[in-house]
């Protein structure tokens, strides 16, 4: 086993490396594009493993994020973020360089944009599919005839389609029905655009995609591409709501172990909020858990229920909850795993990968 | 105003620099040694501003956050976190050069550390004074007995002390006289010790602390120092809690909003959890708050209420609540400040601060 002395934020590559396969075999099995989100993996080598099997365009959900992905040569990059225009250094700077699309969401931001703008870029508008987060509604055909009345005002902005992610998939617990209903309620809020705009505009793309809908639904037959992006490494929640087997989650944090209290059936980590996040899934039981703990293996982590969970979190303290039987073989100084509840916000506070075979993984941090 | 493009820490220099001085000037007036936390601040720059008003101990809450102190002249810290002896080559790097002193909940660890050790360390016993996180209980005679035992069989380890943090501060809301309280009880935990043990250890030191109950209690009597590390920043829980004032808070991230939806009282903005953290707050209506929005000014922030909240967090977007009067003032391309639940993870996640008069402070990342 690799030699550990602190939280570790660890790669399973083979695991990695199959869901990116899945993923791509299943893009091209429904003949849609993939252009994969990599807010959650923010590697260039990780983004090579998705270059190395076709994929050309990719999403990111900030410019510099971008600016980081185009130093590794890709060159058609969606920054799937309501566009900031107060940024348009950065804009410029990556319009002039690759195919840049952008995410608009009002019509406001069109002539702001386009005034500073020195290259061309392409504009896709958001549309609700049912998230309420950002967007505009799929059925609000006078917003969206303003926004691409606005954009057609102006030469350097090239309306590319309509882009949708469906984020209210990730309240779904382990039903696949009520998933693959939400699916195809997402996909009809969005596909009579293609109806309604496709004479003006024949080469229009509808964009579609979060990490629940794509692991499992089979008909994509009203989209063009895909976008998701935690399935490279899935996590806790994602097992949750049945995208994925435990199996397949490919990141865990390795944790000392640095206290125990047999008495109130807790051990204390090294490893917090600055390792995880404080995102958090609710237990059948309705207690709240912060990472899933599994025991390290020669080859990685093995999955089998332990029962034991991390209950709280400060800032670098874990405080998991165990069973008796399993708190009887922890000591001191071993080392457990935790499975992320959300790998993306997990790897986000990391700044490298170590494999399971030794090897440390460059990433970048943009904050 | 400075000049603001994309979600960026912004930092009060003025308030710090007051919270600074009226912990420097409480601690004097009690006859403690302050030796502040220096988790919450994380920067060299920061540090000196302790350093210029006589602090000379500090606390850090990892090895790697004591060695990036040490870089800067810091000669006497505490690592207040039970002690990883994994880390060895770190805790010898430290032990040659400075005044370290480790934190030991058990005594397994005591031999296993001092088999490897290769310079003196002080070793900080630490009491559960009622938060029941780490440490031993302060009446297990016992348990303190044996680890005293284990410390006295090794030359290189001498014994300074007890340590506790009363973490359970942070559950009070708004309740002067329930904080006094559990601050009588937390130091009736620990300082018996001295009754028992300054005999044997005349020089014994009990090292005491956390935010809430040093901002608000003026007894401290039985105590030699205290290591309080929020309250350079403060933050919303803190002022919940009654330790501060909401104008007291000295660190707040400006985020751009993107989009604005009056028909569900939202906006967005670009400020997500990889920005502020998804520390939360129960709020009197029982919602969820991810921060407190505030208008930015020219001189910083306005903490006048303005009803809006975040209340949701997404990797990168921030979706606030907003009452109709305040919505109708934002525009889509405006700044707005966020007062952070928790200034320690929410400053954890930036890379530097800029100050009101534009300029950038460093920090260090840590994972």
């Amino acid at each position: 086993m690799i030699k550990l002395t602190e939280p570790t934020l660890l790669l399973d590559k083979a695991k990695c490396l199959k869901n990116i396969a899945e993923i791509v075999e299943k893009a091209k099995r429904h003949n849609v594009e993939l252009r994969p989100h990599f807010k959650t993996h923010q590697s260039h080598e990780i983004g090579r493993w998705f270059r190395n099997l076709g994929v050309e365009k990719i999403t990111a959900s900030s410019l510099k994020m971008a600016e980081y992905f185009t130093e590794d040569g890709w060159k058609d990059i969606t920054v799937a973020f309501p566009v900031n225009v107060h940024e348009i250094d950065r804009i410029n700077f990556l319009a002039e360089k690759i195919t840049l699309n952008l995410l608009v969401v009002a019509s406001e931001t069109i002539e702001k944009l386009a005034n500073s703008l020195k290259f061309p870029v392409n504009i896709f508008i958001e549309v609700d599919c049912g998230d309420h987060r950002t967007g505009v509604n799929g059925g609000d055909f006078a917003t969206i005839g303003n926004i691409l009345s606005e954009i057609n005002r102006f030469g350097l902005l090239n309306f590319k389609g309509f882009l949708t992610h469906g984020g209210h998939s990730y309240a779904v617990r382990g039903n696949k029905n009520a998933l693959l209903d939400l699916h195809r309620k997402s996909v009809d809020s969005v596909t009579p655009l293609r109806d309604k705009y496709s004479t003006q505009f024949p080469d229009l793309t509808i964009s579609y995609g979060d990490t629940p809908t794509c692991s499992v639904a089979e008909d994509f037959t009203e989209i063009d591409e895909i976008r998701p992006g935690n399935l490279v490494f899935y996590d806790v929640v994602q097992s949750e709501i049945g995208s994925c087997t435990l199996d397949q989650i490919a990141a865990s944090m390795a944790c000392p172990v640095v206290a125990k209290y047999p008495e109130r059936n807790e051990f204390v980590i090294y490893g917090g909020g600055v390792h995880l996040s404080k995102d958090s899934l609710t237990l059948s039981g309705g207690q709240k858990s912060f990472g899933k703990v599994v025991n390290l293996t020669e080859n990685g982590w093995d999955t089998t229920e332990t029962g034991a969970f991390l209950k709280s979190l400060s800032q670098e303290h874990g405080v998991v909850y165990a069973p008796k039987e399993y708190l009887e073989q922890v000591q001191i100084g071993d080392f457990i795993g935790v499975l992320p509840i959300h790998s993306c916000m997990t790897v986000d506070l990391n700044s490298s990968y170590l494999t399971l075979e030794g090897k440390t993984i460059s990433k970048f941090r943009f904050y």
